[in-house]
């Protein structure tokens, strides 16, 4: 093995005179605006000139200062993003916006229904954004986005796998093929662009490492998030369409994280009408024991399909803590978890007191099926799980 | 154990009636002012109003439109801190601004000598906030400041051990005390207030997690960040002063990572005006198997002063990311590390075949040695370890 050094000469981008830990400053704004209010009449030159568009559809700002200076924090936050992207010197990426009030035709001849998104139009596909608009989360997005699909399936090595094993938060996939020619790799590669870049696709043809993952020639294992063990995908070898549809029948995990690229996607999916929300800090000693707990309620109930729990951890999630401790009445400090209505917000809560008294797995899983039995009472009596209605059950005590 | 039901009354924030997604929805700025403009006149009156106040000495925005939008953004980001802190009913939490230009007079009767940063006044003491300046970011750690030093001090049980081993990234310490009245676990308390938030303290008073722990009675571990085996900091039962000494002497670590709220404080603690870099995506099969070696690598040499290995994982930094490919001419979709110089951002990278051909450990440690060597001879030589001059002693080939 050769380590040769590779001497750089840097050139500094800012072109300041004061070199001053320039290596390390964040960019700053430089003023240029870069985002396009797309109309009727220049929206298709304009799309034409980028590689990527990313397109916040938004809705058409309010007329009060507060509705004003929010939609100028959102336009500078994709300024910003703009900027960075626009230092990649292979790909040209564009950003612009579409007000709904003004250029509803605009949007509806790009294919958009849904105001209040952002979309990134590549070569061949568009693909919504759910997340935070914040410049940071989007930016990443794009990354993701741009990552050509094929060596997103990376091709892993032996030395590798204790690295896949450890990505834990996400959906993943891993198949093993004769080779990059093999017809079924080209399936497993097309099914993997529909899902491109909210699902994990990862791809071996090296036998020692389908070995070490109990993989068989074109057997492809799926992965629920935060679950050790894989479910094989059954039938092979599939077909494009039989892999698609297996992930769109589990693309619902038993537990999965609730991250700002994808919040609102999560928020939107929610089952009855609820969701199990768990507040657990990773860092801390008893939001970790928590976490542990959940992954291994998680793991009993992983066929049960009524059960999503949706995990937040408070360190991902600054702003939000203040609002969801007054929204909740509870204290973030400490793990929490409960019934939360996706509409209205209104909420019941496992009490714990105060994370010193942690339920083991199996008081968790009693707790769960309860909640669940409810809902489906719920269900039939009001037509929803409504939380509202699970005091006319239970007094203070389960 | 009893589990109770707490029904919660939800409490609509915005009074909005449309409620939808409510309980998720990121704040936005409802365009309140409640950023001060401190001055000579009004800085007593205002800091009195607020049990903390945040204070960004700020150079004084420059004439340009790029300068003036870039102070915008910065308002902007703290008013959005100052409205979220605004929510907490317990505490009143004030955002302010002093201008090094009009107002030095008042920052220097507040004591604060450098501009361009960030100042927390406490109750007690003024802790100085050397992260990114972003609401979610500087909003984190003033929710660590707010936190009472004694309850920071988590009296460990048993069953958070494991949770206690996961945290990794900062340096930590762990005491074993008779009970909360004892003046050695009050010396340790006092000790941890010197350091608040910035390192983390432990105390128990249980005697199965000390013995779990291997903790004699009154002593107390350090341990660096990613070391498993902690080191006893000598001479039990300790004074505050040798405490605070002994951490003041170890608070360099040999692997560090650079988070948004401590990047700045990193960067200035340069050896001779050089750090050495290591980029590793933590979520990505190769960035993981490379952090590992990294670790490896810090556990046999943590009693070299010298070496000190700044992790980057670029996840953290989706902004910078194509700023730092540009500046140091490497592409971050694979690992990399090298030696960069703090002031102008000259670099030297390890030629690692684009993450195909990571190092073992022992050639990642002949690396560094040489790197290391050939900094003193530099410093000897030209007084400082510059790493334009490393190509002097090789060409192309280490």
């Amino acid at each position: 093995m050769k380590w040769t050094w590779v001497l750089v000469v840097v050139l500094l981008s800012f072109g300041s005179i004061s070199l001053g830990k320039d290596s390390l400053d964040f960019p700053e704004y430089d003023g240029k605006d870069r985002v396009h209010d797309l109309n009727a009449k220049n929206y298709k030159s304009v799309m034409k000139k980028y590689d990527i568009m990313v397109v916040y559809y938004h809705d058409h700002p309010g007329s009060s200062r507060a509705a004003q200076r929010q939609f100028e924090i959102e336009e500078l936050a994709l300024e910003l993003a703009a900027q960075v992207l626009d230092e990649f010197d292979d790909e040209d990426i564009g950003v612009g916006l579409i007000d709904a009030k003004h250029d509803k035709a605009v949007a509806k001849k790009l294919g958009l229904d849904e105001s209040d998104s952002i979309f990134v139009f590549t070569e061949d596909e568009v693909i919504e954004y759910d997340g935070e608009l914040a410049a940071d989360t989007l930016v990443e997005f794009i990354y993701d986005v741009r990552e050509d699909i094929i060596s997103q399936l990376i091709f892993i090595l032996l030395s590798e796998l204790k690295g896949f094993k450890n990505i834990e938060e996400d959906i993943k996939l891993v198949g093993y093929f004769k080779s990059h020619k093999s017809e079924h790799f080209e399936a497993f590669a097309d099914a993997a662009e529909e899902f491109h870049p909210h699902i994990l696709f990862y791809a071996t043809f090296n036998p020692k490492v389908a070995k070490a993952l109990d993989l068989k020639l074109n057997e492809v294992d799926f992965y629920e998030p935060f679950m050790d063990e894989p479910v094989v995908v059954p039938g092979k070898p599939y077909s494009e369409e039989e892999l698609v549809k297996f992930i769109e029948d589990h693309d619902r995990p038993t537990l999965r994280k609730l991250q700002p690229h994808n919040m609102y996607e999560i928020w939107e999916d929610d089952v009855d009408g609820e969701h199990i929300i768990a507040f657990a800090e990773e860092s801390d000693p008893d939001g970790f024991e928590f976490l542990e707990i959940l992954k291994q309620v998680a793991e009993d109930n992983t066929d049960n399909p009524d059960l999503s729990i949706v995990w937040i951890d408070p360190d991902d999630f600054p702003l939000l803590l203040p609002h969801w401790e007054k929204t909740f009445g509870i204290d973030l400090s400490h793990p929490q978890i409960g019934v939360v209505e996706a509409d209205d917000a209104d909420s019941v809560w496992l009490d714990m007191d105060d994370g010193e008294d942690l339920p083991s797995a199996d008081e968790l899983e009693d707790w769960l099926e309860d909640v669940l039995l409810l809902c489906k009472i719920n269900v039939m009596l009001y037509t929803e799980c409504a939380v509202h209605h699970m005091d006319v059950f239970y007094d203070d005590e389960l």
